[in-house]
């Protein structure tokens, strides 16, 4: 069984990460969504349990997702949970040099490969950090992330 | 059953492409390298039918891989072939802005996607047209490129 | 009157082009839209004088967009038809380095700016090198390039 | 009437600042130059109205440059001053990524375009922090900043 | 006598800037590897004056190496040790923009040369933010550090 | 002795070009500006001898720098010659990914050494082939060659 892992910190999910996890999901037998950190940075929109929870709601129905959160090194928790590859969405040129060095070090360290798929063109905007900062100021940002998410950031205002 | 593609010139094969498609086989349970182009260019070293004969030779022990050669438009390729992923590696952020387009443009007009690969650093700068330059020279390739690739240059000369 | 100029081969206009012009268009007095070259390369998809009619057809219903081919240097063509400001559509990071330089020399040399529009994400992995390779494998490309580029492709199939 | 905007943390203004801002006035009508903030951040070298006095002297002669400061989403600056269209200055590949995701992101919510003007290849060395690390060690910014901004980090000395 | 400098924070020095110093050592009469700053930062993980003990025994058989601290403009510590070249080592793309533009402000301001060294391929991935971090979670680091700086993380841990 | 080597087709030397070589011969004993191949490729400007003896007018005053041609190999040339050292200018990260390639294979299979040196940002935009294209428009290319190089345009006009 091919187990594949999702990091990232998902605060809060967007519908790039939807995206991404959906189409990992299936090239693989398992995916595993994995929330960096337990930690509850200031600044931080969600909890990490908060996010986690979202995040089962968004892939209820996907069967071969399962969410979990991890604390420490990334390749402990790809072996903990025997995943060997490791999911990363790239949005453009930006991500590449510094995902090539990550992938570089986790496959040196932990034996674990690591995949790059490309994001949808049409959602290539969102990110975490502009859902973040138009919720600050009050902007609708429905269409951009899954409605379990947009429902909780309004219950937030 | 997931089969991957990947295809390539592969003119010639390097060591950078043998570990490309090993750990792309790792990664699913078919592993299709595929030979892009029927005709042989002018300036070719090898002809299509030479390319895939070395690749089934690189490849003879590791039996998810299957080396064919195609001609037309990946995604029919991906069709006849029943593939549903294409590998592509990656070995700098100069490959991404093309990469990702084209990319962009099999999802949407064969629904196929696409996942990079970080070349392994250590044969970052092993290309095929590197290796061509260099045995033009007739400087040694030999690290570079597999052994039956290494003697069928060789044998050239 | 501010004239802004949308230089380019075009061949064949694309969706992408059309809505670049369409967009420059709304920040200037008059666009025209230059077909670059007045020679028929071998290999081009169509004759200039056919994508410059092609591109009238596109923009018909924008009255302030002007259609012209030019021959020789850029800036001279702005010079002879009172263009200040080159307008250049940029789809990703690749674009951007050769984009920098092309400016810097038609600013020193004819005193013209220049200025780069951001493609459209949904349409940023349409190009007319897609769309020539597409249309050589009898691919459907009606939704890559404006219908009366799509019934110019068919009836030369 | 065409209006633009170029907005920006101008801590301090430069020479580069004040070349793209000139060069964008001809471009329109009325350009508004928008200092991005109202809080002081700990850290900055001018106060937000300052730096807006700072502006207002440097474009004194600029019949057709206004400047005004905000705070909240650039799409509502826009919104309530006419502008059309945001402008922004690029000095080299690293700025484009995050500026086409800023680009399309303001499109998308607020209908409002982004033109990316080239900095002069004389000045593109030049940027704030720089101007600020400099200050610190009391060296010479005076070939880099307006006279006006040159005399306010003389007399903080 | 050409003296280079080869400045940098060294929180901790890695094996990849053992590699650029040697390597840059070889091209000139004199190296000096400068470590930036005099104050310990939080978050540092080797005070200047540890960084500095670290570096003189990595180079203690490289004869024309000589380690320094420095604090304030590196132009100014150039002039004050008759450098006339700053060394720069580089892993990638993502380096270049930023180190463009100090490499322009120093020879304007110090008329200081940069010259840029490619990180040696097998150690593109070794950075100092990595060793901090797979240090923090107890990782062996021994084969990304000289040996003295394992010892001295270890004997942190 | 340190003796370093600067490569390049030179088709024809431009001021940029010349710019690299001075600040490269001040950082070793002896420079060696090499031009590129032996055979009059269709399209160049000028014949390969007739580069060289441009560029020994251009560097007439500058006594360690020695203008040679090759063939072949670059790191053959480097060991002929007794260079360590192979000298590259950089305009923007465009020129870095190929180059970084090009600079890990030479110390592969050679031994040799690469840096790059900055272009003066005020040179940026210059290259050879902007100043073949505009030669052929009969454009004034007279402040971006040396003279000797602007000269010899004119007498083939």
């Amino acid at each position: 069984m091919k187990t594949f892992i999702y990091p990232g910190s998902f605060d809060p999910p967007t519908c790039g990460h939807a995206d991404i996890a959906r189409r990992a999901a299936a090239l693989c037998d398992k995916l595993i969504v994995a929330v960096l950190g337990n930690v509850n940075k200031p600044g931080a929109m969600f909890t990490v349990s908060e996010r986690v929870k979202m995040l089962e709601e968004v892939f209820r129905n996907t069967p071969n997702i399962e969410v979990k959160h991890f604390d420490g090194l990334l390749v402990d928790a790809c072996h903990a949970w025997g995943a060997t590859c490791i999911v990363r969405g790239v949005r453009g040129m930006d991500d590449m040099a510094n995902e090539m060095q990550l992938a570089a070090i986790n496959r040196r360290i932990g034996d674990v490969q690591t995949i790059f798929l490309p994001a949808d063109e049409t959602l290539m905007y969102v990110s975490s950090s502009v859902v973040r900062e138009l919720a600050h100021y009050k902007s609708d940002v429905s269409s951009f992330v899954p409605k379990v998410v947009a429902d909780a950031i309004d219950s937030k205002g």
